[in-house]
């Protein structure tokens, strides 16, 4: 059954345990779609204690940069019945690194087009998207293009989604479902 | 009857929409107060977004960047049944630039006298504020008075508002009411 | 009777005056724990503010950078039967910048160490924390240590805590307990 869970909360708030835990009942047929790209040690540091967490855990992962219609398939297609997609955050900031005319209009329609395939993937889908748009307005235009970009894609996909969760100190609260 | 709701949320977390949706039983007596100084092609992108979602929906708009009193009065005077103020953030930035002593206690003083028209508004009153308290402390003093400045108008707002909403990734929670 | 409260919430949300008069029970023996160590003009106003709003309502504060397990000592000997520890960000960024090889590790210890004393502190523990992780990410990297170390005492705390609340517009929401 298809079912959309959208956890957001601000950095180091929670919001990967509590996906996590909630792919607990499919251990086995469990996979992580991971968007970062390792570009520097802190990544990879970041990467590494995410990773830490998930091994021996029954875990698939499939790293996907940009194109997350065709992991959400090649996971279907493998028998996954959840996917947690970490994170929608990640993922805006490659579409935005690698599009220099990236935009709210062009966010919008990625997101319908991603939506489309959340609705069709057979099973458990949990996105994390970092809350970043509660504090002052960035001086830097593309940190703006971002905010945006990253508060349209969440308004868009909370709208379809079953559940939303709010993660606070590590509080999951639930605000839709 | 006086009715004073607050809306707050991050950036693109939906609180426009959410506000104007507010009105919607007052279609042909619900004014916008609009507070924004068009300065530059962003901020034209960012209001003619927010227009053409009120287009042929019987909304009056009326510009007022500093004197939010007056603005209440004029619609007042001219049947308004319910007013958005969108929004009390760009307000609180104009008050900010007008005058460079401008202060937290100063921003206290101020609100103290909207909260005064407020209270008088023969009707429904929203007013939509940015959180922009909730990232790392700004470099910047002039940031840092802002950040205190909106937070000090928000309590203040929010402590004789009926109703206070926050909205995350669209979705509005009541917080007060 | 041993108990936890953490409070949080972006800048100028309530925390202080909502924490404060979580401690009126104790009028006479509530102890505050300030952190803060004053190095401008910009700080002393913001702790002369706090310090206005205390006097003469009973309070004995005790000023502590750095040892939160020897404050929390020293006032258990001195009869304390509720503590205020404000707060726990600016704690954090005096370990932060004692130490330049501070990080998220060291913090989790510290952590560690510091709910030991809470746990064992024979009467209510109140501790204040400002979120800062709901804004845009800094391109400064101490900045982002100093979020990622906020987070996870935010959540350590959490876990243990008895009551965790989330103040915004002035307004406390009850998020565990």
């Amino acid at each position: 059954m298809n079912k959309i869970i959208l956890v957001t909360g601000g950095a180091r708030s929670g919001k990967s345990t509590f996906s996590e835990s909630l792919t607990d009942a499919f251990r086995t047929k469990r996979f992580y779609i991971a968007t970062a790209h390792i570009f520097d040690e802190e990544m990879r540091s970041r990467v590494e204690l995410h990773q830490a967490r998930r091994a021996g855990q029954g875990w698939t992962t499939l790293e996907e940069e940009y194109d997350l219609t065709a992991a959400l398939a090649k996971a279907a297609d493998q028998g996954a019945e959840a996917v947690l997609v970490d994170c929608l955050t990640v993922w805006i900031n490659n579409l935005l690194f690698r599009d220099p005319d990236f935009s709210e209009g062009k966010m919008a329609e990625t997101a319908e087009d991603l939506i489309v395939s959340l609705k069709k993937f057979p099973g458990t889908v949990i996105l994390v998207l970092n809350e970043v748009g509660m504090g002052i307005v960035p001086e830097n235009q593309l940190a703006r293009t971002f905010r945006d970009c990253s508060g349209r894609c969440g308004q868009m996909i909370a709208a379809v989604a079953d559940e939303v969760w709010l993660c606070v100190c590590g509080i999951p609260m639930k605000i839709k479902g």
